[in-house]
């Protein structure tokens, strides 16, 4: 076998054995296969693509690439949940606490936010004190006693993603369809997902751009996980505005106890009860979707949920008193209005804008390991549809410095858009994607754990 | 203007403008920019291909990447001949000395073997004490008191498709159509040529396999040709069986020397006439292809041809005596011939498992810079379409050692098949390329000098 014929295969159409992938993957992962072979091999798939079948064998291929996370002392199936990211995604911060108050563990890897994507790991670190970095018996400990845990990835999982990944980034291959899909749930699988609830984001903030590209990638992540035994399940969601009214890591975190007390934004609920309740099917802790969610409608109701994001809190070093006092959380020094210039009714807001807004702000950032400003960020005071008089607040921007809360305050008003009439109303939810092509048999689906 | 930009806008189908190509093929000499950037860019050129604009932009930007030979101090209109290689090619041998024989100056530099394809570099050191290297003021000298001069590659030529050919080479990205056509075209022009008339073999021993392929990139170097003001004219020709009889360097030499007193092959005769002939009409020494076929068939005759080689010889430090006495050319120990198993027709030629049995006796080279030995090779006794009796004599093996002889004879033994019936008869001139897709005046080519 030679990397030079395996890359004229694909090149030319051909599909790989399980052998030849494992010896693109071990190759690469040890240095054996160089860069430039890697590139050249990643557009060929960009261009032919690969069947499902080698789609799964990839993906395996490099969950098993390095370390792999056991998580068989956690009692239970363990679901983990996944966002291709978006602006103002605080879904995590909810769901974690919600569906472990369910009776759900909850062990969780989360990362930090790269350019308009924010990350759950820098939302979490605004609780002052809290703790992101455990060991592997610290973080299964705490599943095992609190029932939910959050922690920034941990040891060497899935080295070959990772490079290759760096790769695609600086060769125009990102997109490549079955290496996006199998890199997402080769980290999934490597930190030891039992099954696996994707919120994949379509539209203007997200990654994928169009319905179509969303719902292949989805079908592909479902495909990849029915064929290697875990149950999988994605939801298409809508990212043309940001998710929520907060963009921000601290302004998300508030945000988010809202939604826990029950007084939160109904479009960041209603994607927190879907996706919790999917977590809650796959699980086999409901069987019905409309139980699920009712069960856990009613966690927001009655204070377990913010309870348990209260005790992930503590467990992890923070201070839980903040989750009921969110205004102690870090705020920003200068806030800045955006008005309606004119009436009508608010007929976009941008969310790339409004993301390119916040890393603008210091709430993301553009590089890896730069530091992000927790307080800074962008708040909503309107979605899109509602009617606005001239002269209404439509965004806060919190800045800490004024230059850059000026820059942002251009940036914002040029993510709004005023039309005379309100535009044709977008669901939140676009589709759920829970079969495999090709698979009519829900029954044949893998069992959990 | 960055590299993933640009290999992402190939990738989507885009074309470049002249200063993009610039950049690429600056930044990729200079390295600016990486290999495994540069991989991933021809893999997207593979599938997305290039406009004829863009390929001739490509092509003078690949010749200024380094020296460029200034032939203008040769009087005359400079005619190149480039082949694509294949086995037993030797026409460059005839061919040079023809054309400088009817007063065109040929100043040609040329290559040495690699794989299964000879070279006429290693074929002309088979003259005991030629010179290959040579000043640019030697060679130009030459031309002008010879006609005729055949050096080696010498100083930074292309240097940016010296390294982009070696990397497209282990990315399986040689097979880059537009990039076949400007490598091959950049050299032409950076070596000087006013004018071009190129062979492109088609069949086994070729790189291209079908005829389809073949046209394909005819048509590219022709567009190229004229888009950049230098007259070029293709000729599609056979390679599924060995031009002439003769494999093997000294043995090509020995047969060259045949055609050029008149009494060689008639095909070698043939493509030497049909090349000759689009060389002296490119250069506008003659109008007329009849004549121009007549007037160099006539040189074959006359011994005027062979003289001019008997010059280049002795101007490159060779004995002339030589080209009148060819029995005293290198010549190996070992003869071992291969017998017709049974009567019948031979029916196919394998050309290359023929130049692969050739490399195996140590004619050609497997890697660049090995030594290849100037007296083994592979002289057919008879060619595809003839009839034969059982214990024919098909081919003999000429070699230096007994076991490489042997394992000759059974490669040399299993390209040939004998058949109940005679084959169709294969053209060996299959077409003439010479006006660019979508030109339809030939008086539109650019003048000659």
């Amino acid at each position: 076998m030679n990397m030079v014929d395996l890359i004229a295969k694909k090149r030319d159409g051909g599909s790989y054995t399980r052998e030849e992938l494992a010896y693109i993957v071990r190759g690469y992962t040890n240095g054996g296969i160089p860069d430039y072979q890697m590139s050249a091999w990643a557009m060929a798939v960009y261009f032919q693509g690969m069947t499902p079948e080698e789609t799964a064998q990839l993906t395996m291929e490099m969950a098993r690439s390095g370390e792999q996370l056991d998580l068989s002392p956690i009692p239970g199936c363990k679901v983990d949940k996944h966002s291709t990211g978006g602006v103002g995604d605080k879904t995590t911060l909810v769901v974690a606490p919600l569906v472990a108050a369910a009776g759900l563990p909850v062990a969780k890897m989360s990362g930090r936010g790269l350019g308009f994507s924010g990350g759950t790991i820098d939302k979490l670190e605004s609780f002052p004190g809290l703790q992101v970095e455990r060991s592997r018996e610290q973080f299964i400990q705490q599943v095992r006693d609190v029932g939910v845990a959050i922690i920034s990835q941990t040891g060497n999982l899935t080295p070959a993603d990772k490079k290759l990944y760096a790769l695609r980034d600086v060769t125009a291959t990102v997109e490549a369809l079955p290496l996006i899909a199998s890199s997402i749930m080769s980290k999934k699988i490597a930190a030891g997902a039992d099954a696996i609830v994707l919120d994949v984001k379509v539209g203007r903030g997200a990654f994928m751009k169009t319905r179509e590209q969303a719902r292949a990638l989805a079908e592909a992540m479902v495909q990849i996980g029915h064929s290697v035994g875990r149950r999988t399940v994605a939801v298409l969601s809508d990212m043309n505005q940001p998710l929520g009214y907060a963009v921000g890591n601290a302004l998300e975190v508030k945000e988010a106890i809202a939604v826990l007390a029950g007084q939160g934004p109904r479009d960041v609920e209603e994607l927190a009860l879907t996706l919790g309740a999917q977590m809650l099917l796959l699980a086999e802790k409901e069987t019905d979707e409309d139980a699920a969610r009712e069960r856990l409608r009613s966690l927001l109701k009655n204070g377990e949920a913010l309870a348990k994001l209260a005790a992930l809190v503590q467990a992890q070093g923070g201070d839980p008193a903040f989750v009921h006092e969110p205004d102690r959380l870090p705020r920003a020094a200068i806030t800045l209005q955006v008005h309606a210039p004119r009436a009508g009714f608010l007929a976009e807001i941008d969310a790339e804008k409004i993301g390119q807004a916040a890393v603008l702000l210091g709430a993301g950032r553009k590089i890896k390991d730069a530091p992000v400003d927790l307080a800074v960020g962008i708040v909503l005071q309107r979605k899109t549809g509602e009617a606005v008089e001239k002269g209404d607040v439509l965004a806060e921007i919190h800045a800490n410095e004024a230059e850059k809360a000026e820059q942002a305050l251009a940036l914002v008003t040029s993510a709004l858009r005023i039309a005379d009439h309100a535009p044709a109303a977008q669901p939140l939810v676009l589709d759920v994607v829970s079969v495999a092509k090709g698979e009519h048999d829900c029954d044949a689906a893998p069992a959990c754990g």
